[in-house]
């Protein structure tokens, strides 16, 4: 997978703290906030997933690669709906594909971006009723 | 409700823009991000209920009150588990109150803090399967 070219282009001046290995993380993590107090290890790689998602425009960003018809989004297609550049959108999906919800497929001259499965039900599970 | 007499001691640099009127918007936040494209006004007041959820000692403070037995807890029963002093954990809580994520009661000397019902559910359908 090649790496982004926006990466030099960051929007948020605060360094994101996201673990190697987080890709994945989160469908180990976490039992739900309501069944047991959170372990400190958890809490860290939970909060490294939300610091990801918590920018408007990345929210944005998933939800129309998540309620995409056919379940494929081409960043070409990204760029307009927002009123964006094309390497900051590429910035906020590579932070994306880093927290482990996307995944990113580069064929020709365009990168096409998926949902992880499983990855946003984990996160639905955190927030929902212990079981 | 009195204040917290935390909030001269911020432990974050960064300001949280939450609005005043965020208590109350994650129950009217958002439809499912995979049912459809999240808009502009929807994507700001999610980002800025999980800015305030994206650090590890609030989400262990948010398990450690949903997953309480009675559903209240004490902030004098939060401290000494997470090893940080009153004042700095009043703090955080005040952020998650004004999220509407908890509820906070003086009583006496003390603050006791509740679940706001249904603001997990919702955060759990944000992230959940589109209906």
């Amino acid at each position: 997978m090649a790496t982004s070219s926006a990466s030099a282009r960051p929007t948020t001046s605060a360094a994101l703290d996201i673990p190697d290995d987080l890709g994945g993380a989160i469908a180990a993590c976490c039992t739900p906030l309501a069944a047991a107090p959170l372990s400190a290890a958890d809490a860290d790689r939970l909060a490294a997933v939300l610091k990801a998602i918590a920018v408007p425009t990345r929210l944005r960003l998933l939800s129309m690669i998540y309620a995409r018809e056919g379940g494929e989004a081409c960043v070409c297609e990204l760029t307009e709906p927002l009123g964006l550049t094309q390497p900051t959108v590429s910035h906020h999906l590579k932070v994306l594909v880093d927290a482990g919800l996307i995944t990113r497929d580069k064929r020709g001259v365009w990168a096409y971006f998926r949902p992880v499965p499983g990855a946003m039900n984990s996160l639905a599970a955190v927030f929902g009723p212990a079981r």
